[in-house]
This record gives structure tokens, C-alpha cells and sequence, in this order.
């Protein structure tokens, strides 16, 4: 249990052997992490900001600054990687035997669990101020609340479950077979990245990350610049993926999707019961128009938290309005409510 | 101009050398139809239902029955099968050179240019009492309303719109290319069906087709009968489309993609004058959950239109509200609207 030398971006939190949650080991675990600002004497300013979706630590920090809500010059803000996004342990950078389509999968479960030893272990913290993130960002959250009450403080998942549900779950599906349709696949095995599938993973991505309004609206055109549908298409959605690794993408796939915060020895898949023993203050935030974490789904979930509230985001940009930076008007109010939280 | 001889279930009208839209012509053009009861005396007891995205005029006759809306022993029904859905011209029954990959891209208006020639040229017909249909049944509906407006007098467009949105086109996109991933469709020139491609089609389709909503309550297993969700996913959504041509499939979704009741010379691109030129009676309906042919754009439409009512259907089916007999609820709501529109 060491940390690596630091790289010019990160440091790696070496595991050693894991023993995962499907009974299989991940050999020599890594879990990538950044840290902003400095941990207090009282040790009372931590943040833990997990990443989302195919997401690096990078791709974060849009939501850190100077007056900003997670503020490095009063907070200590760890963005731990999650597993299989390409920086902490992933089918792409596993030596074999565990390498591509034989990277072991990875629970949410997993997932927290080796973040609360990078925290505990490394930074020796005992109370977390505030867990925060967006879609699976969302998900680690509310696994963090569940799993550690007497350390979490307060939680405030933006754009995400505590559970995949059965219609999100459907939607990952339909991007799962969307890259595998692609032969060059080679069932994890290319050399080369499968990239007819890959792109087809993006089109189908396309229609969900965003709602109906954002495209009658064309806020693609309008707000983000592009020339035209296909220019952004291209440009934003296939640009996005096809930096990826197809296996890693299909890792994290698998943690979302069997991604529930009940599913394991401690709560034994009582999904109300996992909801019941979130004892931090929280606010649950979806978005009004995202189609696969759509508000119903908060709503089941915040009737069995003991101390949230659940505040809607009122906005026409769909899943995307938590993401890096591309609605103002929605980060606006998911800062607000961050900095609410943290206030109280 | 003839009918070729009867087969077991359906018509053929051979409509000769068409010049479609796009400048290439559909050489011995057929147009498969059905017809149900009689054409009475005064020629006012006509209904045209034209068929839904990829299904055939079987696959509409849920509707049709003895005091059902569509009723025989009263209406004469003629339901004209969408160009490319194998029974009607399509890449699939087209001879060389005009097949597979080379079949010419056909427009909404082709298809009701044809079919009007169907009802005047083979049945002498001068006015029709109500068009009706669903999905793409009801994009034809609308188009027959803004083309013929002394000739339709009612219209009952349910699930559909008079334009394909520009959500609605990336939905689209993404099936297309998850069919396109697989290179065994090599450019549209297989010789055995590109199957996982197809596959990969359905399980994108899943997640559209249905609402959040089912999905949450698990009508796969409590209303349908399937036994998980995975035999939902395989025994309903891919059953559907693997029976159907991958060439036929891409064909009737270029017209789905390019369907815009004023992309003609008529209207010249001006949708509300497209719009306002449908004199019909008209009841839109639209489903409160459906993923892809939202309430608001019905809206947006029905405040275009003269003489018609918004009716949204309230319901968890999503687009399936208007399908094959899958939601009885939802289909009495459908045929009362009929009922009461074809007695005003």
C-alpha cells in the first residue's frame, strides 16, 4: 500500500491484489486520483468527487475554482478515477492474463470500496464534508452515503441513481450490441479499435445524452456552435468516444448497469434499506429532461432517505446538463445547491 | 395501370415507371394493398390506413373488426402498404439493377402521391371520410390532409408527426449505424441477413420504444407475459425486426428520416403553410410518454392546423400506445377518439 510517484497529472493509490465482488481478483489494483487544495488541520474540508461515465478526473475539474463551489482554496478535493476509465485499473492497462476482454468485472460496490481506502488509508480522513458527482459520479455518491454514514456528511448526486434502472439499463444495452455489432470487435480481442462500432456507440448515445427540446431547439447549432446535426453528430458525440478504449467503455458499461447500491453483503440487495441508511444531509438533483436518470426515478429514491430533498433542474439539455461545462444556466444552479449544502 | 391477379392475402396496383422525388425512377412500381368491406353506393364510406414503419397491412388489422372504429360491415377500408416494407416496392422484391443497396431513396410524398393514385385510379374514389394511422401511419396521414385537402375530410394521426424532428433524426441515426456496424451488411450487398446487426437495431429500438415508465413497473413481465427482461429484449424487440430485411429497413427509415409533409413542390419547404393547408377534421394523438414522437411537437403542429384538436393519451406505453394490441387501454382511448371523429 504506497502511492506511485506522482505523474504529471495524477497519482496512482496501488492496491495490491483485490479480491472483487464477482469472486475474481483484480491483480495489482490501481486507483488513479487527484487531489486540489489541502486537507485542514481539523482534517473537516474533504470533498470526494468521483467521475462519470468514460469521465477522467480531467474532465471534473470544470466544476472546481476559486469561488467556485468545490473551492481548492478552502477545500480538499479528491477525484478518485473510476475503475476502467483508462487511469485507474481498466481492461486497457492490465497486464495479461486479466488484460481486454478478460478484465474481471467491477461492482459499484468495487468501486467505493477502494476509494474509501485511498481515503482512509492514504489521507487518514475519518469525515467527508460532502460526496458529489454527476451520473455515475451520481451512483459512487449515493454507494458512499450507504455504505459509510458515520463518515459522510452530506451527498448531493447531480443527473444519477442509486440503482440502473430496468429502462436505463435497456439503453445500455442497445450501445453495448451497437459495438459489438462491429466484427472488428473481435469479441475484446482487436488489435485495432473496433472503430465502425465505436462510432455507431456514439450515434446511439446521441439521442439520450440530450432531450427532444435541446435538438428542436437546435442548441447544438445555437449553443454549442456546431454547423449542422451531422457537424455535431461528428464533431461532439463520436469525438467524444472514440478516444476510448471499446473494452474499457464496455467495462464501466457493466458497473452501470449492474450498478445498485443494495446489491451486496451489506444490505443484501433491501433496496429501501440501502435509501434508509443514507444518513447524510443530501440533495438529489436530476435533471427534468433526462431520459435515462429521469426524475421519477429520484423521487422512489429520496421518499426512503431519512434527510433529503429533491430539487429538480428545471432545464432543456437533458442528461447533459450536469456535464463539463456546456450549460451554464444548469451548473449555475447545481452550484448554488452545492454551495446551499455545504453551507448548512 | 392494373391490378395484378389475387393472391392469398393482398393487391398489387402496378403503377408503371414512377419519377420520384429524388430524380430516380422506381421502375414497375407496386403498391401492395388490402382492402376490407365495401365501397358503398355514394362513395363516402372510405378510410385510408396506410401501415406503420416496417409492418405490413396484416400488422394493422388490430383495429379493424365488427363495431370496432374501423368497422367493415360499415367503412371501406384500404390499408396501402409503405413503400420498402417487402410487400410494396422494396430493395427486397426490386429486380436488377434498382435492388438491395441501389433501391431509390423514396419520400413521404411519394408514398401518398402513389397511394392517391391507388384510391382515384382503382377505385374512382373522390372523397375520403378519414385517414388514419400510427407512427409513420400517422406521418402519411398528415401529408394526405395537407396534399389533398378537398378530398380528406377527417384525419386521426396517433404516435406520429408531420415532420421527423431533429431528435427524432439522431433516435434514427443511432439505428442506422448499429444496423451499418456490422460488416457482414457490407454496404447493403449481404447475401445472408446481417444479423447482429439487426439485433444490435432491436435492442437500440428497445430502449425508444417504450416509456421509463413500462420499464419501472415491468410490463415486459406483468403485462406481456416474457419471463425477464433479457427474454423481452430478445423474444420481443429483436423477433420483430430479424424477420425484416436489412435494406428494407434502411429504406423505410431514409423515408422516416426525410418525411416533412412541405418538402415538396407544393409547399416548398414551408411547414406551417403545410400544415395550415389541411382542411381535415383532425384529432392529433399523441402519447404522453413517447420517447420519440413527444406531445410537444404535436402541439406545435395542432396550433398550425384550422380545424384540430390535441387529444394526448395519457399512458406509460410510450410510442407502443398506438401499437399491435399491446395496450388495450390505450387502444380504447384511440378508437373512442376514431368513433367520435368519424360521427362529427
Amino acid at each position: 500500500m504506497s502511492t506511485m510517484p506522482p505523474t504529471p497529472d495524477h497519482q496512482v493509490f496501488l492496491l495490491g491484489d483485490v479480491v472483487l465482488q464477482c469472486r475474481q481478483t483484480l491483480r495489482g489494483a490501481q486507483l488513479a486520483y487527484k487531489t486540489y487544495g489541502r486537507l485542514n488541520a481539523a482534517r473537516d474540508n474533504v470533498i470526494v468527487y468521483p467521475t462519470w461515465y468514460s469521465g477522467q478526473h480531467t474532465e471534473n475539474e470544470w466544476l472546481i475554482g476559486e469561488g467556485r463551489a468545490l473551492d481548492p482554496t478552502r477545500h480538499f478535493i479528491i477525484i478518485p478515477n473510476l475503475l476502467g476509465n483508462g487511469l485507474s485499473s481498466s481492461p486497457s492497462n492490465t497486464p495479461a492474463p486479466f488484460n481486454q476482454a478478460r478484465f474481471p468485472p467491477v461492482s459499484l460496490y468495487d468501486n467505493v470500496r477502494l476509494q474509501h481506502r485511498l481515503v482512509t488509508e492514504v489521507f487518514g480522513i475519518e469525515k467527508i464534508a460532502l460526496v458529489t458527482g454527476w451520473s455515475m459520479g451520481a451512483m459512487q455518491t449515493f454507494q458512499w452515503g450507504a455504505l459509510y454514514p458515520d463518515m459522510v456528511e452530506r451527498i448531493l448526486p447531480f443527473m444519477g441513481s442509486a440503482r440502473c434502472s430496468r429502462h436505463n439499463q435497456v439503453f445500455l444495452e442497445g450501445l453495448k450490441a451497437a459495438l459489438k455489432a462491429d466484427g472488428a470487435f473481435q469479441d475484446g480481442w482487436y488489435e485495432r479499435p473496433p472503430e465502425r462500432g465505436m462510432r455507431a456507440f456514439a450515434r446511439v448515445y446521441a439521442g439520450w445524452g440530450l432531450s427532444q427540446a435541446f435538438y428542436r431547439q437546435e442548441l447544438d447549432i445555437q449553443a454549442l456552435g456546431f454547423a449542422s446535426l451531422e457537424d455535431f453528430l461528428v464533431g461532439f458525440w463520436e469525438g467524444i468516444f472514440l478516444g476510448r478504449d471499446a473494452n474499457n467503455l464496455l467495462a464501466m458499461l457493466g458497473t452501470w448497469q449492474q450498478g445498485d447500491i443494495s446489491d451486496n453483503e451489506v444490505f443484501q440487495g433491501d433496496f429501501a434499506k440501502a435509501l434508509g441508511a443514507i444518513r447524510a444531509q443530501a440533495i438529489v438533483m436530476p435533471a427534468s429532461t433526462d431520459l435515462y436518470f429521469p426524475p421519477a426515478d429520484s423521487e422512489i429514491e429520496v421518499s426512503h432517505m431519512p434527510r433529503a430533498t429533491l430539487q429538480v433542474v428545471d432545464t432543456v439539455w437533458g442528461h447533459l446538463a450536469g456535464g463539463p461545462g456546456t450549460s451554464p444556466a444548469d451548473i449555475a444552479v447545481i452550484e448554488a445547491a452545492l454551495k446551499r449544502l455545504l453551507a448548512s
